[in-house]
């Protein structure tokens, strides 16, 4: 097996050379060869380089470092948009205003971008996803003007890395044993102890200690709960995401929605 | 760039050579690598070999033939329960029961997907997703016991390839131009001609010719919108999915629904 695989890093830290707009080209077309959804392919990817577009864009991702260092953001869509409008002009009628479309768009579109990293990491070039952007996607829409059937899902940071980045893991990576993610014919029932089993090594690690001081909690898991992904930002965000899907025609039927 | 990006196939026709489990461990365990939400790891893989087993998910994906003649089965599934469980023993208050918390979970159960086929393709093993996952959520939760905070979001066929089967394509692939699908700075509108040229190259293809002579239609995007992603179908699967959803208990506060 190829050590890429277990040994790639993620980079948040990037250096000043410029990236070729052809090898993202190339890239992104040799991405493009991973399956997509009854080979719809039901993505875009929007390159933002230019400074003006980038401050636009800065507020939806809290301009948090990683997406203000970075001398490329690629906005990964899931786009019903293009193939509708090939249907129309087919004179077929497209019924693609609900959300099992939009969930297999943004597969497609999951699946184009971890492609496009993978290549991109193998190429030398670093690469960073952006969490934030089903936060804000409204306000990504309205910075990059999105159309109808649009919704952009997955960004990612991209440069080459600084020196003092490592394209290669140095340390083990943070990852749970993968008995605790894969399980045989069915998904089995975990007592307590089980549980804390599977996450003992990643509370154990040194890096892992220091965050969950420097973050005042008692518990690694409570880092999570009440300072990364706490309960009232999940609910807020999730209000707005769903408010965006129906702007952008995925939820166009009531009998569709909950 | 390894050739094998640009010329992999997915192949549907398995041979009867098993699979060793400890590969299929390794491969998912090298491709837990990739990035996932904040370290979070919010999946879990369900690996179906028992010929019962098989028989009673089988329905779900309407008895495909490359379900049937696949020797195993993965089902990829967004998964918060085991991270709710190890909150609730660490005495941290998750709050992961809403629709942006699924998202991000979909997400990383679909690069892990993505990632593993992958590896396992350049491993000599073959690949196809079964796009019919988030069509019968229910049944395949009920085959395999998913508790709450469990979805399963895509299935892959895996095996050994036939020997008529090619790993590596011999026609250059079904793939739309890139400067259709990546745009600098905004997203563009397109005039009717636009699209035309857009898809004139996948309408001229003699595979899809014969494709669209075969289903009786006056177009490929015919094909599409009246045989293979009908609108009807759509919005059942829709309401089912959503509804779904809510079993699983990702709906739980009726403020962040449509």
């Amino acid at each position: 097996m190829n050590p890429y695989f277990t040994n790639r890093n993620t980079v948040r830290n990037f250096c000043k050379k410029d990236i070729d707009d052809n090898l993202i080209k190339e890239i992104l077309e040799a991405a493009a060869c991973a399956p997509t959804t009854g080979g719809m392919q039901l993505y875009s990817v929007i390159v933002t380089r230019d400074i003006v577009m980038k401050q636009r864009l800065a507020g939806a991702h809290f301009s948090q470092p990683t997406f203000v260092n970075a001398p490329v953001i690629l906005t990964f869509c899931a786009d019903f948009n293009r193939f509708t409008k090939w249907c129309r002009v087919s004179n077929a009628d497209p019924g693609y205003d609900n959300i099992q479309s939009f969930v297999a768009a943004a597969f497609d579109a999951t699946i184009l971008a971890q492609q496009f990293c993978t290549i991109a990491e193998m190429e030398g070039l670093g690469t960073c996803y952006l969490g934030t952007t089903t936060y804000n996607p409204d306000m990504i829409a309205d910075a990059l003007d999105l159309p109808e059937y649009v919704v952009p899902v997955l960004s990612v940071a991209l440069g080459y890395p600084e020196k003092s980045e490592m394209l290669y893991a140095q340390l083990p990576k943070d990852r749970l044993p993968v008995e605790s993610f894969i399980f045989n014919e069915k998904y089995p029932d975990f007592s307590d102890d089980t549980i804390r089993g599977m996450y003992a090594e990643k509370e154990s690690r040194l890096d892992n200690i220091k965050f969950t001081k420097e973050n005042n909690k008692d518990s690694l898991a409570a880092v999570f709960t009440d300072v990364r992904y706490p309960r009232a930002n999940n609910e807020i965000f999730s209000t707005k995401f769903v408010d965006f899907l129906r702007r952008q025609g995925f939820l166009h039927n009531n009998n569709q929605q909950p």
